[in-house]
């Protein structure tokens, strides 16, 4: 997508091999490029986020084993190189996924061809989470123009989303946000209700960024609004992204997600859940009971980055000085209330006949 | 209630006769107390909340057209200042309780004691809001040792509330919050998880303020976690306030309390509005159709206000320049979501049955 009429992914290899970020902490304030020299900065910008969404934390993963393989190719160096970055974010099951691949590609070959062919892996994840997304957009696109088409008066699709699982968050297209980027270049006139996403407001700081950027109608509300909204016939219907997804069709995503899936449900509004096929974990079936939610730090809570009059980025304390805080990132939407799954290769209902049926 | 140890209300008349008030909107950073000169300073008071809080606000309202009677005691004064301070904030039902009684009350006196009875009437308001709450408290605080003698294990009671509905927002004990003092005053182990309530953080500003000056445990938390909590059997009880209750018990409150009342509702757990006689519309069924939402400026959701690293007081802006946002300050929780109404005079259903035996 375009940042300024210049074309980017949110990771990449330049010409001098370099990888590549934008450091997304900083957005939409500044907007900084970062080059990761080593797998601990790469586990770093994943931990700290700097780089965040399921599927780009699982194509960092992949490019940090590459940094480690660079510079030294030894069994030992990618076993730690795996487990120092499988532990940088516990829920998100796309990194698992990167780090499998990575490891059984790299495994039986000699040291020599394990870097080269670890950047060609890199590479070629990336390229596939975008292809996926591609694909996600265009059958998301068709339940937006089956929205569309129930709706009277020439007036806007409302969409609804939560956090940010736009190009920032999956390299290029996105996953929730694919389908409404498709939708736009249609021609189709969505607009689109821009959940805040406290703690970090990765909607306020990053989907509004990402939208307004590509001239997508949309309005930033607070996370409190959705259920007031959707009372009042004022949400067509919401596209999430997610973390993870259980066989059974539960989706783990960013905490508050499940809440606007009652207010979803308890309105009649549709709710997708958009993901490529590295975000199922086959393994797990109870997705409140088994997967694991991350508590972050509490001052993500507490302080709130932001630019101040004058254009300067900083922090402020929102509560009084002593007060404890608590900061669960992720909830579980249970699959009862998802209306369905977007996948690349469909969109198919919320449960293990379901996700069965696309990827026997 | 206390603030470093000296009592205060949260509106309050001098020895000198003026009208007080604490200015809510620098809290917790600066605590500035502010004399209310005029019905327009009262009407600004209450339009830019630095007194919000439905009973509050009734208060309030009271004093304001007693310092209109001091400035002129007619009844085109009189008119003008029910006018104005009726057109503050359109949600809170208190306020035309306050003003309607204000209005029976002084409209056929001689112009020459309506000042003083208009104080008299209105420090009688404020304290009729004191006792009510206080027993409120007393009717919560069975229902919390209702929850305790279900919980096992010597737990604490763990009880999610929403926004400011404490001392600072009913002059004295608060509604939502008056159970949760007096169950932490009878010695019963009470934990509150206190949502912070974008856009205006009432809860990060004065609930937290609030219980950590009277020394009740409590937790911070985004408007995005209940649910999560909720699911996982972290919350016994939820408790909010109210801004009106029709008839029929459907609760308009703080934008986001009808998405904490779906996930407490999904995961059983009781959802409890705490409310004096005076936020009752006996006029209106239907909370959805019938309350009209305040929306407010649009800055509110852009710009956060706290504290810096400094302890300097400012805002930050979350998103990025040109971003719009849409900001409601109210939602309705239907009666079909609400375990029961707490009143003054007891705990009913939320049902015109419930309501009408409390009130016949």
């Amino acid at each position: 997508m375009k940042i300024g009429g210049e074309h980017y992914r949110a990771i990449w290899q330049s010409q001098d091999g370099g990888v590549r970020i934008i450091d997304q902490t900083q957005l939409p304030h500044r907007f900084e490029t970062v080059r990761l020299e080593s797998v601990e900065e790469a586990r770093r910008a994943i931990a700290e986020m700097w780089v965040r969404g399921a599927p780009l934390i699982g194509a960092t993963a992949a490019f940090g084993v590459a940094l480690a393989m660079r510079s030294d190719p030894s069994d030992a160096s990618m076993a730690e190189a795996c487990q120092l970055l499988g532990q940088a974010r516990p829920t998100a099951v796309d990194l698992h996924f990167a780090l499998e691949r990575m490891r059984l590609g790299l495994g039986p070959l000699p040291e020599s061809e394990r870097a080269e062919t670890a950047f060609e892996m890199a590479r070629a994840l990336s390229d596939e989470i975008v292809e996926a997304c591609r694909a996600i957009g265009g059958h998301g696109l068709t339940l937006i123009r089956e929205a569309a088409a129930r709706k009277s008066g020439g007036r806007p699709i409302e969409i609804l989303t939560h956090c940010n699982a736009g190009w920032l968050a999956a390299v290029d297209h996105g996953t929730a946000l694919a389908p409404i980027y498709a939708a736009h270049d249609a021609g189709l006139d969505v607009h689109v209700w821009v959940d805040e996403t406290r703690p970090r407001n990765q909607g306020a700081s990053l989907t509004a960024f990402e939208l307004g950027e590509h001239g997508v109608p949309h309005t930033l509300i607070a996370d409190n609004v959705g259920g007031h909204l959707a009372q009042h016939g004022r949400i067509d219907l919401c596209i999430v992204g997610s973390d993870r997804v259980t066989r059974s069709g539960d989706c783990c995503n960013k905490i508050g997600t499940y809440l606007k899936a009652l207010a979803a449900y308890d309105n009649d509004v549709p709710f997708y859940v958009a993901i490529p096929f590295s975000t199922i974990d086959w393994t797990i079936q109870d997705g409140v009971k088994e997967i694991p939610i991350e508590e972050r730090d509490a001052r993500e809570v507490l302080w709130v980055q932001g630019a101040d009059p004058d254009g300067r980025v900083g922090t402020v304390r929102i509560a009084p000085d002593r007060t404890p805080a608590a900061n669960f990132g992720f909830d579980v939407t249970p699959a009862r209330l998802v209306s369905a799954i977007i996948t690349e290769r469909g969109v198919c209902e919320a449960s293990e006949t379901g996700l069965g049926g696309l990827y026997p």
